[in-house]
């Protein structure tokens, strides 16, 4: 026998909803128990919720309005369990054991794959649970309640979920769709400063690669965003989660086979920055940093003018960013920019060759696989002054 | 503001080629060689293999083969790393400190998200290699080089992996197309006899409910099968490999996110058969037993005819199977078989709602939401005397 071939070829559809809404414990509020389907038996949904230990403590009482929820809505869904807490930020997502635990938590409740998993909290907790509900039964029904500006205008819709293991950002993850995203206003309020803010950070980043009104909008409001103004915050929030969700639909790649993913602006440095600092720099904040860099290099490069340079940097500092670090002017034994590592890392992500995208004018964008090291230790030094 | 509310609809494509071959090492076949696609920057791939220990103590010098190989294809692909052992058997999807090793050693390589994961074995290892492929940066190019009938028939050309974490059977895995899948049947002569009959099974089960021409092939060649013919057992496990391609291409859901698996004809006893010996007992041996007793309770039934039911019997008795096992008298304390507790397990993974596949006449099939356990006892003590 001679050899055979066969080319197999799937398409798997995926759809999820991303509502914005206020008080979504609210007893007369249906958005979360409006997504929860009843069995194909016609016995009611079953979920469980995590909450992110951040959000408990700033919002007391929590737990019992979420169990007033759902006794509310007991026709509906019966909630499995009272609400488990987790713990907040960045460690949770190196911590494999927090998987092991989640999935034996799971199992203990024994949870069927059309289970509801509700993970209401910032980006960590949203990526470790749902990291955790992708992998039982290949996969639960993931809920994400996103609270914090970043995880809404941002990672909270997005396709994805990952954990940091073996010391690097990101590197282990899935490509896991939620079965609906709530993001409610009325968690912003009792954000940290710093909570707040970051999440302009991504706001800058698409604006600028994609929408030049929406970059007048965030230069025109910067300073109410730091003075916590809630109304144009939420309207950062919906234009930035706007452009992620249609980025997202129409890249042609939703899952990233190819190479392209150009709404990392920024993030090459940024990864970099997180790491180096131990996670003490947090995501937005090094966004913001990776910003001004790469727009200083595209500036350099004749990309953006004067003008506009000036105005992504303005925008940035009004909101309360720094622009400059320590960690950028770190060289290692060789000499090079610690903060340069970051190329490879993006490299081994992306595939093999660097795809860097870079602002050609506010609102629009260009890729580039190759960076010319000594401009970008020339941008560095030159942010020291912003 | 009111409520706001968005539709995400995402379309992924998934593409992987399927090959049979014989002896995919010799420098000269480029089925393995001509998948490795150089990364976007025109350098050459790297990859990994790994190996299935039972497969390299039955091949000496496999894996020096394996690295003349790729020294005759260093323009196209670049080994990373000479070959790596790994335990074969159910037990290495115990281990979730294995995933953690595999991701480490990958960190330690530098592997890039285009990188190539060659996994040589039997389905556990397939399985286990797979699902840590699956999560590094989201997801390696996973090339599947199944050895065992069962692997090459079944496991290997399907979009899952899975592990048995927490004590139950294939309780974590991703969906996870593979890059490419390599059936070598070249390897099929070192099998033991287990081994060798094992897929078999599954052979059986997918004739049953899709294809009587191909049920009357596995009737006619019974004999042969046992008695290691190799040129049927090919013909069988490409006629088996075709119908799971067909299954999963044209299912409407390859990801299962409804309810429907209807290729899982005879596993509900047949995973709870796996667990409650400790694994002992194989997936195809428990295969073969669980179609036995479904068989069993459709002829009750009036699904199957008696010469429908007796061909069955005797088909897989003619492949040496055994058709009835202790396991299935042992009650719990309740007086329940034990066996009928793999009814929930199953309910629970396909989501809330029992969905049982049965035959109802030769190549046809017909799913039930309910069984009788009173008459599943009955056809389980009836099978004692097959």
């Amino acid at each position: 026998m001679s050899d055979r071939f066969y080319k197999q070829v799937l398409t798997v559809e995926f759809e999820y909803p991303v509502v914005f809404t206020r008080n979504v414990f609210d007893p007369g509020n249906t958005s979360l128990a409006g997504v929860m389907l009843p069995t194909s038996s016609g016995r009611c949904a079953r979920a469980v919720v995590f909450v992110d230990s951040g959000v408990a403590s700033c919002h007391p009482g929590l737990s019992d309005r979420i169990q007033a929820y759902f006794a509310a809505h007991a026709t509906e869904v019966e909630l499995a369990e009272a609400p488990r807490e987790v713990p907040g930020g960045e460690a949770i997502k190196g911590e494999l054991g927090f998987v092991r635990d989640v999935i034996g938590f799971f199992v203990d409740l024994e949870l069927c794959r059309h289970s509801y998993v509700v993970a209401l909290g910032g980006g960590a907790v949203l990526d470790a649970v749902g990291f955790a509900a992708s992998l039982f039964h290949r996969g639960l029904r993931l809920v994400r309640l996103p609270t914090t500006v970043l995880a809404q205008n941002d990672v909270g819709v997005g396709v994805k979920n990952a954990m940091n293991l073996s010391g690097g950002k990101n590197t282990v993850g899935t490509f896991s769709p939620p079965w609906a995203v709530i993001n409610d206003f009325a968690f912003l309020p009792t954000l940290t400063d710093e909570h707040w803010i970051n999440g302009a950070a991504e706001a800058f980043k698409v604006a600028i690669i994609r929408d030049a009104a929406f970059f007048e909008f965030l230069l025109r409001h910067a300073g109410q965003f730091k003075a916590r103004a809630q109304e144009p915050m939420e309207q950062l929030i919906i234009r930035c989660a706007e452009l992620h969700l249609e980025h997202i639909r129409t890249s042609g790649d939703p899952f990233e086979f190819g190479r392209a993913r150009p709404l990392d602006f920024g993030h090459w440095s940024a990864h970099r920055l997180e790491a180096m600092s131990g996670y003490r720099i947090s995501h937005g904040q090094a966004v913001a940093t990776g910003i001004a860099l790469d727009s200083c290099y595209a500036l350099r490069q004749g990309w953006l003018s004067e003008p506009e340079y000036r105005n992504i940097c303005r925008g940035l500092k009004e909101c309360g960013f720094a622009l400059w670090r320590p960690e950028l002017a770190e060289a290692g034994a060789d000499g090079r920019l610690k903060i340069l590592g970051g190329l490879e890392s993006f490299r081994q992500h992306l595939g093999g060759q660097l795809h860097l995208t870079f602002p050609r004018g506010i609102g629009r964008r260009m890729e580039v696989s190759e960076v010319d090291e000594a401009l970008i230790a020339e941008c560095a030094e030159s942010l020291k002054g912003c």
